[in-house]
């Protein structure tokens, strides 16, 4: 089977993304796993600081190596948004394939600083395991906001993308291009005027092009949740090798749960939550074919 | 560490009985997990058919054994309700360290056919797998019911215990006492007169006196959710090694469920269980504390 790191580069070959989701539930590891499955597409599972903490760290490892392995398939695990070189270092020794190190809270001087620190930590640990790290402000958690983060729309530079990872060495970049975390209360109505968000493509490519002889093979889009469908492919095209959608999941979730819930005698948790499965696969594969047209 | 096997033996021995709680999502396992730990007993996890094709068969053995080693623990997992030979070979090459093989709905005669045949099967397969079966009718699943089925009335005598266990040669009896799956309406209230299920504590004890001399060295409770207190205590002194609570997990998981929902922007699957987690942990203390006097 394929390293990420060959998943990654094939997928860069062929500009198309692989699709990374998130999970702190069993139900809907099941319906990301079922919708990759049905397409054949390999698929990153991400759990955040918050997710790991609730799942256990050792046991998010535990429950993807054996899916990897149980079905030979290339399913891989990443250490979504970590903050600290502690959590980057578990993470590291429990086995994850990726970790994303985020300090793009912070100024770029010590954002750069801290994530070098990363980088050899890590790479002390595990040198297999693929590195990301983030510059350039997109919001902080998926979940359901009000009004988009006004620093969210400064988008990153080249020049501070070239400098970013040839200081740290990251292998991925996450930059600002007009993503963001979360999705606004007017993205959720499910009507056909539904406000989506739009990329900036041609920052993509100019990054992209940027960073061509730096470490940084690859490049993540994050907050994928609410683009335009077209924006998604055009961003896989640019230069996108992996994208992320999370709050399109936990909202489907959330409204599986309660569809479950509807039976005021039903008491069986994976039957509450078995109304989730099918909308999150749903929503899971119709991404992955954005992603990969 | 202590084999499942030693732990039963042990808790024979002094006449106290193992917890077995049933999991369908990571939220309950985590709450289990803690309330055991807290009072450092060891612990059964158990997944019904349903609960295993939800979660997956490999993917329960794969949380368990995690558990175990991560925290050298004496956590282990039970194939409850087994009705096929097939599913019980499916667990027992998954590495279950226990397998309930439930034919109780049939006449004895096919009971104690159909479970000698899977004995036979689990033990080509691995023979150190603890084997239980079960004689009597006390329900079918950990729901809420309106009335209490009246064949859950008829108990199991001494006789067909042994003629049971001598013919098929389980290590382990699930008798009908007076237990049955499921809450009954009427004891879901939290009200201080709410009804309770009550043990025939007599009848356990010439059940575990009549098998002494069998392959059954130990006894289950089944269906102990909403029973009376004191019945928990004096069932595990007269003889239940192993005591199974399901139901009042599920309906603690529904009701922190739905406090959970209760901030409509809040989406996160691990957000939204989370009041669920000490809800199910208290019960597991508390119950625990009862089968350990």
């Amino acid at each position: 089977m394929k390293t990420l790191r060959e998943v990654l580069a094939d997928a860069d070959a062929r500009h198309v993304a692989v699709g990374h989701f998130n999970i702190s539930d069993l139900a809907a590891l099941k319906a990301i796993f079922e919708g990759a499955k049905e397409l054949q597409l390999p698929i990153l599972i991400g759990v955040s600081e918050g997710e790991r903490e609730f799942v256990g760290v050792k046991q998010a490892a535990a429950l993807i190596k054996n899916l990897r392995e149980t079905y030979d398939y290339p399913i891989f695990l990443n250490a979504d948004h970590t903050h600290s070189i502690d959590k980057a270092k578990e993470a590291a020794e429990a086995g994850f394939d990726e970790i994303i190190f985020d300090n793009s809270q912070l100024p770029i001087d010590e954002n750069i600083k801290n994530t070098k620190e990363a980088v050899a930590a890590i790479r002390a640990i595990d040198p297999s395991i693929v590195i990301e790290g983030e510059i350039g402000y997109i919001g902080s958690s998926s979940e359901i906001i009000e009004a988009r983060p006004e620093a969210s729309l400064t988008l990153s530079t080249p020049e501070e993308a070239v400098r970013f990872v040839t200081e740290t060495g990251v292998d991925v970049l996450a930059p600002a291009v007009g993503n963001m975390h979360g999705l606004l209360k007017s993205m959720t109505t499910g009507a056909a005027d539904a406000e989506h968000k739009h990329l900036n493509i041609e920052r993509i490519k100019e990054i992209k092009a940027a960073i061509a002889n730096t470490s940084a093979k690859f490049m993540t889009l994050h907050g994928g949740s609410g683009t335009e469908d077209a924006d998604f492919t055009a961003a896989a095209q640019a230069g996108m090798t992996i994208i992320h959608v999370s709050s399109e999941l936990r909202l489907a979730w959330r409204r599986g749960v309660e569809e479950g819930l509807k039976d005021p005698n039903e008491i069986a948790p994976y039957k509450i939550v078995a109304p989730a499965v099918p909308a999150i696969k749903r929503i899971v594969i119709d991404r992955l074919k954005l992603f990969n047209p």
